[in-house]
């Protein structure tokens, strides 16, 4: 394990981190809330002089960078930026516990949107504007973004690539193009343009600046921090539809964007990734609104309710415009299936994915044929392609170690003695990075009732869900830490 | 496909079914039960008249008979099986509803357990016998019997492996000596003999005849059908003890006592399955003990109770001596899962099946090494031999096609509006082929409550579980009733 590369990746990244903390510091001063502020402005002198202690002693790092050495360094980043970004919650009080404070910033940077906040509006605006903006920051990835700003040579493309796949959702996600800096820049200039336009969309129906800042970063990152106690329900019904449909295009492979601005329209619409992910909208929608059109106030309300709550829970968000909870079992169901399936790879959506789903039913088709002895071409194909038998192999292993962490970790939770229903959703949700789920931690509770143990659990599955898995749970495994 | 072949194996399979009722009707005669014995003999007589019919149909059957057709014919015959052994239920009036008839039945075939009955003592005990007896038939397989006591000559000896392989739990259940006729008679040798002991002890601990017999029935096949309301709690502790035990033993796989027959003791004690089957119960035992230490009266009662709930859970038997819906959120939690792992392959237990859980845990480890770039040799290995690809692949199959069906199937369930514990566990109790679950349909309660749309879904469920999917759901493919 090659440390001090390590480190040399790590401190740019800390760098970032301190450098978007400085908006907060600003806003808090213009808000009057000198406790905040202080806490934001010793938090960054804090990570600079990580930063700084870093770099002294990674100087001398010697080459020979992995893809073990690029999965390990995602995850221990992922790590050290929460710990250090939790610390203006924790020092200016605002949520007194530790635990409870890294809860919060993991949640925020693994776009989960979980919270322990009893009272949301009471927090400082500053602190707010953190909270929403790590949404953004770990929507499309902080490593990510490293790769688009910093030059990169020949030499270091061969590490970074390992960075930009272990860090991008999606069995099989790989550049845009050749270079890893032009992926990077295409995937965030994209990321910044959608966001830009949700803004403005907001602002011209009304919100306040503040406001639509804080959600335009919850929607891009399909994170779902509210900065109201209601979440969404207090909002104009124009700002809700263009909520939803944010959320539905942020859940959409940006690879497809890519193509869309390349004009090659006839690859995007017959993506079957897309065509799915689209059904299962449509599909859910549709069915939720026959179930509860007695509940709603004629048709758009039904719809618009239902499409919110469906775009908000597939894209793993999780804003609310009413609780979900108390709908029938049969729609809520439905919403629990979604929050496993997640949305599109390639997106800021979390959950099991799409195209995962796409490539076990194509798995589970090819086995059943092989056992009928149907004899026909052994190949599984996406878009027309045939998708490589090591990809089949790792969404197989994803699968297994899916399934197992979901059943360790509703196990570890039900020693804390609450239903099984309300545990069962509370990995779901964290562990997909949705936020809500149903039950004791439904859209008008939180996650505040558990254990600080069962806090720690969710944590890292908030960042095993974030990061799929690997790069978290090799941390744990000692053939990592073990030379080539 | 071979229809007139199909044929010529169901007719004698029914044949088996008729003369396993015959004492029933003497049963019911000796306790007075006139209604009860009219509609036994009655069906009897239905049969009968269906073999003829199929023999009459069939005499003129083809040759050429493949893995296809083996499938198929297994799940065509427990379907057709369990739509005439219903029937003395239904024309006896003491199941009025004839999809609750058929829910008892597959319940019963299927070793799952699940009853629709609210007060089973109200039963005839011709009816009780039939419907224990079930349990027994269905828990090694009928088409085992058959050919076990059928003559096999060279030629169809072939086929005959193809239905044994369809009928026997786990995934690489093969004989145990090259001849399929002496395999089929060395599992029902031990399956009897392992009955009458335990029959034994039970009449040793004063049980009365007729209940030790359905007793024994219902732990032989891990079934679970009680005759009693209070399922086993009424029975004393060493009664209850001796269950416990049988139930654990025949989860384990038969293979194992076959080597021990053999004088092999080496390999059984070295069986990678059978260890970890132990260690789950010896685990679940320890782990729930703790949990609930407060709740028994002393450390003996505690471990006799938590022991037989363990044992009971594991095997997919579901007899109870407690209401375990009343137990801590953690050791409810131990019990889910336990109906999800099930027995050991090759044993009359259902659920998952302990070896799968082994062959997954092994094909995680490859994964996950492959993608450390750890260089080792790359073969997955049981009991010190190399698993074959096919073997895992198609344990992957089976995981996908086990998520799907309990997604699926919790879905449909939903639309009755029952909570989402009780759909989720009434489908794992189902499919698993436990009998109780939790909630709504735990121990004290029964699978009335569900819509008849439901009962179809579970009935579907059961025989899935019990043939192990594939027999089921080929039975929907158009590619299976094609041409070769």
């Amino acid at each position: 394990m090659n440390y001090k590369m390590m480190g040399r990746i790590i401190a740019p990244l800390l760098a970032i981190e301190a450098f978007f903390m400085i908006p907060a510091v600003f806003i808090s001063l213009k808000y009057g809330e000198i406790v905040a502020a202080r806490a934001l402005f010793d938090t960054i002198l804090i990570i600079l002089s990580v930063v700084l202690g870093l770099y002294l002693l990674c100087k001398d790092a010697k080459k020979g960078f992995y893809a073990k050495e690029g999965l390990a360094t995602t995850g221990i980043a992922w790590i050290v930026m929460s710990v250090l970004g939790c610390l203006p919650f924790y020092m200016s009080r605002e949520i007194p516990l530790f635990i409870d404070a890294l809860f919060e910033m993991v949640s925020g940077f693994t776009t989960t949107g979980s919270s322990i906040l009893c009272d949301v509006e009471a927090m400082s605006k500053g602190l707010l504007y953190w909270r929403s903006f790590s949404h953004w920051l770990g929507g499309m990835g902080v490593l990510v973004f490293l790769m688009a700003i910093v030059p990169l040579t020949h030499k270091n493309e061969g590490y970074a690539v390992h960075i930009l796949k272990a860090e991008s959702p999606g069995p099989s996600v790989g550049k845009l193009v050749p270079r890893v800096k032009q992926s990077a820049l295409i995937l965030y200039g994209i990321y910044v343009g959608l966001t830009v336009i949700n803004l403005l969309f907001l602002l011209a129906g009304g919100m306040p600046l503040f406001d639509a800042i804080c959600c335009a970063y919850g929607t891009a990152g399909t994170g779902g921090f509210g900065i109201k106690n209601d979440s969404m329900a207090g909002y104009s019904r124009y700002i809700q539809n263009v909520t939803a449909i944010f959320m539905m295009l942020f859940g959409i492979n940006f690879t497809c964007y890519y193509l869309i601005l390349m004009k090659r329209f006839k690859e995007v619409f017959k993506d079957e990734e897309l065509r799915l992910y689209l059904f299962f909208i449509v599909a859910s929608t549709g069915l939720i609104a026959i179930n509860m059109y007695r509940q709603f106030d004629g048709f758009n309300e039904t719809v618009s309710h239902v499409f919110f709550q469906v775009s908000s829970i597939i894209t793993t968000t999780g804003y609310a415009t009413c609780d979900f909870d108390l709908w029938p079992t049969f729609s809520k169901t439905i919403l629990l299936f979604l929050m496993i399936s997640g949305a599109c790879a390639g997106s800021t959506g979390g959950g099991f994915k799409v195209s995962r789903i796409l490539l076990l039913k194509k798995s589970l088709r090819r086995n059943f044929k092989k056992n009928l002895n149907v004899n026909e071409v052994n190949k599984v194909k996406v878009n027309g392609s045939t998708v490589n038998e090591d990809v089949i192999d790792n969404v197989h292993g994803y699968l297994i170690a899916y399934v197992t962490i979901v059943i360790v970790s509703i196990l570890l939770l039900s020693m804390d003695n609450y239903p099984i229903e309300t545990n069962i959703s509370a990995v779901l949700a964290t562990f997909n990075n949705i936020g809500p789920g149903v039950g004791l931690v439904g859209p008008t509770c939180n996650f505040s009732l558990y254990s600080p143990f069962s806090k720690v659990v969710m944590i890292i599955d908030m960042l095993a869900g974030r990061l799929e898995i690997f790069p978290i749970f090799m941390l744990f495994h000692k053939k990592t830490w073990g030379r080539h």
